[in-house]
């Protein structure tokens, strides 16, 4: 079969694939993760990029949005490649991920890798040949092959599974002493985990997962060549029984059978999308060996059926940060049962290990300049420091973020408004959506954006309030309580007005509130002031769709240079993923777990201080936001944002 | 209650027992161990022992023998303790035991472990009291844990399975932070298996367990105390698949199933005598952590349900020597699921775990002098060395001394003859035999006696051979071939004459010349001449009733003056105990295993030519048996001793 290059840009990768590869696989190879929400079936319409030169194949147009088809532009994976190609990727299509860092971070590694074996992944093979046994020379099997691993590897005391001494008799005769062997090698653990013979083509795979609240995703791993060989997400069974971590401890703790309810739906979602991964890619289940998981502390205990009550209850204690490795066959992954479970340790019952991983990522542990690392969900985790210590908090963000307990509030899906633009004068509202389709409600992005348009044109005060006396219909009361109209219902995809209430802007103000107190709350913890932070790391899925400048605007981050933000997408996958292919990363994550102070925000007065000050748009103090304070009255020379102090 | 003193003679043990205490548990107590094949019920009529001073309740005299309770014996487990008692324990009452290697090696490692911990049983409680967690202070239940673990024993990594962590935080609250935790320690795996609030009466047991061919026992043992509870034995249910190793391993590797029948059959063997064991000493299940297995290298093949095909093909390779610690479920046993199985490592395919076990507790690797271990069943295995080196080999005595292939051999169990005089001029027979009942046939040491006085008074010649020409009616020709009748119809218990017959005779003399073949080819190997050997132990059930002078008369053991030979019992069960309650000792045991070097009979001529030279009565080179030429021309002046040479 022959083989054509593929060059990406902006960034100039190239890589050279099969005749027949798709585009999105094709830009995997090559390093560059493209949006893809459907996995690659066509239908999110969202992987678009522009074939400038070469042969392409072009199956479908899936649902690729007519303005983009229209300007030449196919989707990836529904375009084949079929000769040398030239594949321009608009920003939009890329995954605006910390790629920078992660692939520093994955060089590091990889060079490491080269000089010693501590930068193997944490399952490997060896291929070995055993001298075949005499009547003088007659160890056991085992002894035998024990030998052959040590004089490989330099290390002894590997433990072996029944089952797979139940084959070995047979396996070594059959390869004639000359065998392939899977190990799996993580601290107080080394295991042989698979023998065959050689020549038989088996590559060792492993699982990187991130078991969110809302979304888990699922890495397939090659651990030959480190490579991720595919993707897959999708919600979380457990939201069926409460969407946040509180309302599953409660579930759990409360109901007859909760726990074990909530760790079934957690291990079905994660069987569910590998399942899905191995068939799509032809890989057999016992030979993925491995799934290492980063998810926040209480994700943790319901997968491993561990009851987070305690979580709960002040002092809010975990039942374990670090859990040793577990068996698959005790978890009940479909994936090889000998193999074996490890869970990212945490830091605290707000601080998990979604967030250890994202730190291992961020690589802010790795530099001098002092950074912030924040992750925003339903909660809100941050993380400051830099190589020499690490000081972390976590504060109720409340889920408006993700949509939650907004009249129109929706996740980041087709028709979920998540831009806009309010002309100035007569209060006209132009809405972007996900996916361009017609507006049904407004995601995370869609809501701060809003927030921010309704403060800079007056439509709302500094406490979030409306300013009533606008004349425009968009204004208005309804059953007693004052919104905006945002999509009348002609132009909705739902045929109804969606609309920002009075109650919905006062739970983005607590959501964002409690983002920039914690920050704070850090800050002052280490004595730091907020322009001593050289670099903002924004993680999660939410970053992916965030406005650096909309979310300054409104309080929400640090009023800081926008370069000196990054966004690293899903860091929880992705560091999962550095520790599957590297026993370093691994070791680093224990380290840097240890390392991070937890910083308790309901010990003293202090975050509900730094609270009550943030409540406001931007905040009380207007000194910590001096481009918006310089920026708002010299462009739009606004009463209200020129009042300093208050 | 109160309780008294019982005094035990000849060795003046002394012990405190409560009223109602059998004589049986007081005598295990004292650490003496009385034969009791029935385990206590009344029914064997092995544990007689005499009452000389003081007040006890005599419930039965069950099975004593008529004679015996003539002379005031009582059965020790149907005698229980009123007040101080001075008990007289016959010779023939008591296990006769190699107590003295064994207790020695027990004080040492009591006194080691009082020096430090590595004398520490292989599972162990310690008390904690850890700190209450604060807002401040607000580690994990498990990282909590561990930390007081680690100031407690001085070791970190202490894995704990899911089980374990799961109870935790209901445990630590319920306990107040103070709590009993039950380790398990033994090299390469740490495990935290049981956490109880502190004040809960739990005491953590162990199984030694010895897997033998024919029988298996099972020692139930207090590791806070480290004594013996309790003891049970019964045959092996793998017996009804055949009666020796080889046939197990054929019908393993050709029956469908079979594996697996032998398998679940040595496991429901050891589940039915551990469950009597726990139900009649009133032990949870639950608290049984931990059994260490001794086995001969099939056996342990056959229990971890691994194919021992290759056992039997040359070049004779097992599949393991060494197994890292398996998890109770995976085995099937029915203690804690919790808990680990360990077995004792293994030298080569036929000197298994149940020899390296029974060389630990003999104690001829802690010392200068050369000393020869020699365990005869049906596979004879033999160990020489000290404690600088150790060699080993293992002979097929078949199953002539269990009583197999002889045409009225049996166990010795009640009516077996055990031993027999023959009056040298009428050439009548009087026998003994295995509780004093009428004669059903003869088990290994009552043919060993018979092949010597058929010797000694010219019944056969150096070659086993009948004098046909003697005039005696009990020798005599039927269906064609050679017998001698031991005991007419009229005496026997089953009406019958009980006779040998010239090929059982042909049968013993091929057994006892394996096991001296394989005894020579060891100090062959080595150089060493025979009365170089210092000490002779013996091992085994059979050693129990084994005849030395009978031995060395019919060749079966070196001529050696008799203050040489020491008797060592079931040594593999006693070795599993050893580890049981010292690390150091399981740690000795792997030693051991290492150190033993493993002589392979069949390579070469040297063991067949021994073979063929002692296939005479005593042996081609009556040199070597230079006290019998002696004592045999001096006493009776039978000119067939005296031809030195063939």
């Amino acid at each position: 079969m022959s083989t054509h290059e593929v060059i990406f840009y902006p960034d100039q990768r190239s890589v050279r694939v099969p005749t027949g590869t798709s585009l999105l696989k094709a830009a995997a190879r090559a390093g560059i993760a493209l949006k893809s929400n459907c996995g690659g079936n066509g239908t999110c319409g969202k992987c678009a990029v522009k074939v400038k030169q070469g042969e392409a194949n072009i199956e479908s147009f899936g649902n690729l949005p007519a303005r983009l088809k229209k300007e030449g532009y196919v989707l990836a994976c529904q375009t084949y490649v079929q000769g040398n190609l030239e594949v321009e990727i608009p920003p939009e299509a890329q995954l605006r991920d910390h790629q920078v860092l992660v692939d520093y971070k994955q060089a590091v590694l990889t060079e490491r890798r080269q000089r010693g074996p501590e930068g193997f992944p944490l399952c490997y093979q060896v291929q070995l040949e055993l001298s075949s046994p005499t009547l003088t020379e007659n160890s056991s099997d085992l002894t035998r092959l024990e030998a052959a691993v040590y004089q490989k590897t330099g290390k002894r005391d590997w433990d072996i599974s029944l089952a797979v001494l139940r084959e070995l008799p047979e396996i070594l005769r059959t390869g004639q002493w000359k065998v392939q062997v899977t190990l799996v090698e993580v601290p107080g653990r080394r295991e042989i985990v698979k023998v065959v013979p050689t020549g038989k083509a088996v590559t060792p795979y492993g699982l990187a997962v991130d078991i969110g609240t809302t979304t888990v995703v699922v890495h397939l791993v090659n651990l030959e060549t480190g490579q991720i060989v595919d993707r897959n997400g999708t919600y979380n069974r457990q939201a069926q029984f409460g969407d946040d971590v509180i309302s599953r401890i409660i579930y759990a703790s409360e109901e007859k059978e909760g726990l074990e309810e909530l760790r079934e739906s957690v291990v079905q979602t994660i069987n569910e999308l590998t399942e899905d991964l191995l068939k799509r890619n032809g890989v057999p289940r016992e030979d993925v060996h491995l799934a290492v998981c980063a998810g926040n502390t209480t994700m943790t205990h319901l997968f491993m059926g561990i009851l987070p009550k305690y979580i709960r209850l002040e002092p809010y204690i975990p039942a374990f940060s670090r859990i040793p490795p577990v068996k698959v066959s005790q978890v009940g992954l479909k994936i090889n049962p000998e193999g074996w479970v490890l869970n990212f340790p945490a830091v605290a019952s707000y601080v998990g290990g979604d967030i250890v991983a994202g730190v291992l990522v961020s690589g802010i542990a790795d530099s001098e300049e002092i950074a912030l690392f924040v992750d925003i969900g339903t909660n809100g985790e941050m993380v400051l420091g830099n190589k020499d210590w690490l000081v972390s908090c976590a504060c109720s963000a409340g889920p408006a973020f993700e949509g939650g307990g907004i009249t129109w509030g929706m996740r980041a899906m087709p028709g979920a408004i998540e831009r806009l633009e309010i002309e100035p004068e007569t209060f006209e509202v132009k809405v972007i959506t996900v996916g361009d389709g017609k507006p049904v409600g407004i995601c995370g992005s869609g809501l701060i954006d809003t927030l921010a348009k309704l403060r800079r044109y007056g439509i709302i005060d500094r406490s979030g309030n409306f300013e009533r006396d606008l004349s425009t219909p968009r204004l208005r009361e309804k059953d007693g309580e004052w919104e905006f109209v945002l999509v009348w219902s002609r132009e909705s995809g739902n045929g109804e007005d969606i609309v920002i209430t009075q109650s919905d802007i006062k739970n983005i103000l607590r959501a964002k509130a409690a983002v920039f107190a914690g920050i704070r709350s850090l800050l002052k913890a280490v004595q730091l002031e907020m322009d001593q932070v050289q670099k903002v790391i924004i993680a999660g899925g939410f970053g992916n769709y965030l406005n650096i400048a909309d979310a300054v605007e409104i309080g929400l981050l640090p009023d800081l240079p926008e370069e000196r933000y990054e966004f690293i997408g899903n860091s929880a996958v992705k560091g999962a993923y550095l520790s599957l292919i590297s026993q370093e990363a691994w070791q680093e994550a224990h380290e840097l777990a240890k390392k991070m102070t937890y910083l308790e925000l309901s010990v003293g007065t202090d975050f509900m201080e730094e609270f009550v000050s943030a409540s406001f748009l931007p905040h009380t103090d207007l000194s910590l936001f001096p481009s918006l304070v310089h920026a708002v009255s010299g462009k739009e020379g606004n009463t209200h944002w020129t009042a300093a102090g208050n």
